[in-house]
């Protein structure tokens, strides 16, 4: 049993989910939003974003961590806020002794609806099929959960692909079996 | 007397300057670079910079935090990864109640040397004359410490600023004053 938290960084948002896996079945366990005021100096904001995910991984003792890669864009500015969030977000589970993966935006679409370019409704439809017990507050923490299955797929992909090796078997059969 | 600590964020070298100001003069307390290894994981050397900057918090104690304003760039990859270095620079301080200034390259440049425009080595050259005693290890050290000056002085305009205006007077007078 693996228990794993996505996490979607923001500086005004952060969303993060909590599933598990037995290496068969997800199962959803919480997730949640991490609000900061925009009002409020950006050090701060920050201290806010690094009390509400602690205050997560104290309350729910996920095992592994995965974060979404940061879309970077044009606006610069943009992306150095998000950056800053996204230290964040990588910094608290790593201080916990979690190992920290990231998946691109892209990777995230791909393994939760199919394609790399499904939208909004797509990843929370198939959160409905996968997760059905899932109630996500905002399009974040819908987000960070698709980052926890994805991570969840990859990890389980990853473990095939190790025991065909040592069966003899190349990956080439495994990319097939999980596409 | 305050405690100023001075952090030029970066994802390779943090560099930190601590300084004491007593409202008329400065004094070098330390100064040093956190170093992270390129081959690490990224959530592991966001980790390495927070203890680190930790570890200097407990160590020096300052009372006020300045930290610099990262520059903007068209490489947007970079501009993320400095971005995520300076989220944790900026979170560390916060973390221990402390507030957190932020400064322009330019503005530093500007208090240190005169100008916007001064260059390494003649934040290096002020360095010698306002912090006899200050021996930096790195570059990134050195500014640390011209940012931890550049907030001494604001700190202090602003104080000179109250004051006039608490005597009725206005802050026209002060601008050249502290020019």
């Amino acid at each position: 049993m693996v228990r794993i938290v996505g996490i979607d960084p923001g500086l005004r948002r952060t969303g993060w989910g909590v599933i598990e896996s037995d290496g068969v079945r997800l199962s959803y366990v919480a997730s949640g939003t991490v609000a900061t005021d925009s009002g409020s100096q950006l050090s701060v904001r920050l201290a806010e974003i690094y009390e509400g995910l602690n205050s997560v991984l104290r309350t729910y003792q996920p095992t592994e961590a995965a974060v979404e890669q940061t879309f970077v864009n044009r606006d610069a500015a943009a992306t150095l806020k998000l950056g800053q969030a996204r230290g964040i977000a990588l910094l608290v589970p790593a201080l916990s002794g979690l190992g920290v993966a990231e998946y691109a935006p892209n990777a995230v679409k791909k393994t939760v609806t199919g394609n790399g370019h499904g939208d909004k409704a797509q990843i929370r439809a198939m959160l409905r099929i996968l997760l059905p017990r899932a109630e996500p507050d905002s399009a974040d923490s819908a987000d960070a959960l698709a980052i926890a299955i994805t991570h969840a797929h990859m990890r389980r992909a990853a473990r095939l692909q190790q025991k065909l090796k040592q069966n003899g078997l190349g990956g080439g059969r495994l990319a097939g079996a999980i596409s």
